[in-house]
Parts: C-alpha cells; sequence; structure tokens
C-alpha cells in the first residue's frame, strides 16, 4: 500500500483532522503511531464498534496501535467508577475489546493495550502533572472536559485533573496520532495547547463522528434504551431495533457506520425485499418511506446479531468476571 | 518532667489548640509526634522565630518534632518559587532553619528534616492524592487555601492541589500532631475533615499566633520593610527598628514573642534608662508613652542583631547557595 493509499484509508470516515499535514512525511519514513484511549467506565456496547473499525482502518494502513484502558481516569470522573469495580472493568474492557478486534479481523499483533496505572503512577509522570496544573487555569480544566467528564454541580477537582492527565498521555504513549471521538474535541485542543508549554511537541488528533441512540441524540452507557450491549441476547437485539422509530437517525446510522463497514469485511449484502442494497439507496428509500420496515429491522437485527453473538458467547464463559465488573445487573 | 508539665511548655503561647484533648492520653505513653511544614518559597525571616521558639518548647518537653520542607509545595503556590530555584531554595531553608534552631539551644537531634519530593512523589501518595481530590470540591480546596496560597485572578489548578497534600502529609510523616501559625486554620480544618474519608485518623492542630509586620499587619517576606531578613547587617537591622512607629504593634510584638524569650534562654534582661523591664512592665509603658523610645529601640536592635549575628555569619560563607536560591537581590 503506498502512502496515498494509507493517508485514504486513515483519513476515511473521520468527522474532523487537527495537524493532519505532517501525516504523510512521518508515513513516507516509518508506520504511524496511534493511540486511542477508553475510560473503563460502563460497559462497552455495539456504538464501540465505531472506534473499533476505525482502529482496523489504522492497522491496516500499517499503523502501530496502543489502546489506552483509562483506569486512572475511569476513577476520576465524578466517580463513574467505583474504585473497588475498576480493576475488574479494566480487565473486562480489555477482553472484550480484543474479541471486537478479532470479531472484524484486526490484525491484533499490531496492537498494543496499556493500563494507565501500569505508567501514571511514575515519579516523572507526577511531575508533569503538576507542571500542566501549574499552567493550567479552573476553567481551561472545565472547558477541556465538558463534553466527557460528567457535568455535575460541584464536581470534584479530579474531574479537572481528567484533561491534563490526556493530554500528557500522548507524550507517555510515545505517539504521532491521538485518535477518539470528535466529543474529546475539547480535549485535544487543551492538549494542543498546553503540552507545548511543557516543551512537548503538538500530536496530530483524529476524530471520529458520535453515534446517536436508537432513541435519543447519543448512544451512552447509562441509557439503556438508547444501546445494543454486547452482551444483549439476540431477542433483546430484535426488541430494540424493532422498538426504534425510523423518525430518528439512530438506526440509518447504525446501517451507516457499523452495519455496511462489517458487511464489506465480510463480502455480505443487505437484501430487502428481494433487492440489493446500498447505503445510498437504503437512506433514500427510508427518507421516502418506500421501505418495508419489518424486513429493514430484521435485517439490522440479523447482521448486528451475527457481529456480536461471537462476543458474547466468548465473554458469558467468563461470568465471574462479567459479575465482577458489573454486578448481577 | 511530668506529663502535666509537658503539657504546659507543650501548649504555651499558642493562639488555638484543635484536637488537644487526646495529648495527655499519647504523653503518658510515649513521645508526641510533631510536624512543622514550611513551603521553600522566600527567604526565611525574623518572624520564623516564632515557630522555631515553639519548636523548642515541643523538644524540650520531649516531642520528636519532623521539619517538612515542603519543596512542591512552593512549586505548586502560583510560582511563588521558580522550579529551577526550588532546589537551591530547599538547601537554604534547611541550613537557615538549622542554624535557628542552634541558636537558640534546641537539641536538634530530636528535629528530622524531610524534603517534600523525598515521598511525595511515591505511587501511593499519588493514589492518594487522586483520592482525596476525588472527595474535594473545588471550593473546598479554594476555601482551605484561602489564608496561604497565593490568591490571584484566574488561579491555577495546582494552587488547589496545594491543601490536599498538606493533609495527606499528616498521614504520610505519621505524625500526632500539625503545628503551623493560625494562618494555616482553614487547611487544618479541612485537614480535619477530609482524612478521615481516607479513613485516615484526624490530627491534633496546634496554632500559633502570626506575628505584624513592623509597619504592617503581617511579617511577610515579600514586603521588604515589613520585616528583618535574618541576612540583614547590623546597620539594616537598626535602621527598620528605628523607622517604625510605636503606633503599631510590630516592634511590641517582636519584644513579646521573639526578645523576650531570647532573653529568657540566655539569662539575659531587658534594661531601660536603668531598669529591669518585664514585658508586661514595657507594655505598659510604651501604651503610656512614658519609655525612652530612643533606648527601647536600641535595645531591640541590639538584641536582634545579637540574635541573627550567628546565623548571618554562618550563612554568608556561603554565598553561592544565597546567590543560586535568591539571585543577586
Amino acid at each position: 500500500m503506498d502512502t496515498t493509499e494509507k493517508l485514504k484509508l486513515i483519513n476515511r470516515n473521520l468527522k474532523e483532522v487537527i495537524g493532519g499535514d505532517i501525516m504523510e512525511k512521518i508515513i513516507n519514513k516509518r508506520d504511524l503511531n496511534v493511540y486511542w484511549g477508553t475510560a473503563t467506565t460502563g460497559k462497552p456496547h455495539i456504538a464501540y464498534f465505531l472506534p473499533i473499525l476505525k482502529i482496523k482502518d489504522f492497522v491496516d494502513a500499517g499503523c502501530n496501535v496502543t489502546i489506552l484502558l483509562a483506569d486512572i481516569h475511569a476513577f476520576l470522573d465524578n466517580l463513574k467508577a467505583p474504585i473497588e469495580k475498576i480493576e475488574c472493568r479494566s480487565q473486562y474492557y480489555k477482553k472484550i475489546i480484543t474479541l471486537m478486534l478479532k470479531s472484524i479481523k484486526v490484525d491484533v499483533s499490531k496492537i498494543s493495550f496499556i493500563f494507565g496505572s501500569e505508567y501514571q503512577k511514575s515519579n516523572k509522570y507526577f511531575t508533569d502533572i503538576l507542571r500542566i496544573l501549574n499552567q493550567t487555569k479552573k476553567n481551561d480544566a472545565r472547558r477541556a472536559g465538558s463534553e466527557v467528564v460528567k457535568q455535575v454541580k460541584n464536581s470534584k477537582l479530579s474531574s479537572l485533573v481528567y484533561p491534563a492527565m490526556q493530554a500528557l498521555d500522548e507524550e507517555y504513549l510515545n505517539v504521532d496520532v491521538q485518535f477518539g471521538g470528535i466529543d474529546q474535541r475539547k480535549i485535544f485542543m487543551y492538549a494542543r495547547e498546553f503540552l507545548p508549554l511543557l516543551k512537548y511537541k503538538k500530536r496530530i488528533h483524529l476524530m471520529n463522528p458520535m453515534i446517536p441512540g436508537l432513541n435519543s441524540d447519543k448512544m451512552s452507557s447509562s441509557d439503556i434504551d438508547s444501546k445494543i450491549d454486547l452482551l444483549d441476547t439476540k431477542l433483546e437485539i430484535y426488541k430494540k431495533i424493532h422498538n426504534c422509530s425510523l423518525e430518528n437517525e439512530g438506526l440509518i446510522f447504525l446501517f451507516k457506520s457499523i452495519i455496511y463497514p462489517y458487511c464489506s469485511i465480510f463480502n455480505l449484502q443487505i437484501m430487502i425485499s428481494g433487492k440489493v442494497y446500498t447505503f445510498d439507496k437504503l437512506y433514500e428509500d427510508i427518507k421516502m418511506k418506500i421501505i418495508d420496515e419489518t424486513e429493514l429491522k430484521n435485517i439490522a437485527s440479523d447482521m448486528i446479531e451475527r457481529l456480536i453473538c461471537p462476543i458474547r458467547d466468548e465473554m458469558l464463559r467468563d461470568l465471574k468476571l462479567i459479575e465482577n465488573a458489573y454486578g448481577n445487573k
């Protein structure tokens, strides 16, 4: 694959790229180092396939990808994850993300997992936290975290440390690129502004679009009806998809961002009423209301079940892990 | 010395004691462990004899005293000390405080010095910072630091970490008591409230009065005319003391808190116009304006010069240290 093809793959489907002009120069010389971080809080759900599919693009384009399981961040974020659960949740994340990657044929040898606690407690990292906090005003930190860190009245100081650590992670993971959802944009901008004050270099930032919930604006771990959990049963998947309205974009986005890319990897086709559908055609027919809604939802359910099934089956083989991480709910 | 005498010595001249009711029980069993911390920022001046004299009481009462040279705090406090100067300043503090202790005959074998950076960068300490910040609201931290941390518009986040670390120091220095000026009161109250949330025990807090400046409310490192520096020449001492007005309490406080205690250690007497003066008599005659002001100021200058002279002479033997810590001013 030549540089142009690599760049095309790296950039495709992104919502925004900042500082991307130097990527070509790096790729001409060596593999690009990319990091994606995820705070190990709520259960990863179907929307996590969005970054996972993008990571497949990175790997296919020859990038080295580091996945940061941000356990300390999980703790900092206004107690989203209770401290005694965090280690189990991090293990849960590592396992399920690995299964997700494998399920879409990602070469996992190009991926390294790291837990935040493996390096964020070092002497040097701590000194750098103090250095960056010494440059950061309260409002800088609040603004940076506003889309990501849970916004609560009287939030705790720890939540203000969150963006500072995420910025430092770029340096400590020694990457060229931080990748994340567009909701990370303000933290990325903070990192771009503050790392250079510590004489660390500004990174490239690649941002994915967000996926809306099935019946809400954002698919969120904390809103059960808006999301399909990766451990949902076949019945639950069918119910949730059939209950969602075509009026909002949730299902359409699921087709666009997950089902079609998945089909493309496995050379599958979307057939409705005996016709093969491209996404554009599907979108058009949905908007014109000339598509069989039941068939549409059936095939969506089929595909999601097909995608999730091997992950769910493997996860269920370790019920203890699930219970330790998320209790009996 | 029996427990009652020890307690009397420990408590004398303090402005406030919180949680002191358990001291007796501890002293009946073992020596009390006390810590006094000082951020290594501006040059220590004559008012530092206030805590040093109190530390003499603690040592004479059999306490073990830890002096924390809070270098990381110096850095956190809105850049009061530039990072490249902090190590030199910490060495300067250690040297001059040792000389001060010796100058009033403190048994320094009962005293241990520790730099904050020796333990505050540990893995465990960092985890505890995150734990305490996870309980601390912004306003808790701001209130706690309001008398101690430099209050600037748009202060940096690091200044909000300051009180949290000072609270943790009580646990990490393994003491029964934190001692400080009454200006530390809000940080002490913060520590009393927040350490128990981390399952650490609430400490005893002993507070000294503050000494007013010669011509202002507080003797401060940053107000040159308000203070007598420990490196001031004999001429500077005489000038500053003769320039101060008896209308404000600066000079009276200097007599009460430093000169008389010093005289008592060395069996010296304050003689003015051929009469031996107790402090009470001195105070009365000053208020009634029936004291020879020139003689009063001369004897104050004599005593301060006598106190400072050996410290200054020893410090001047290492001009390099002074220059590295505070430049050429």
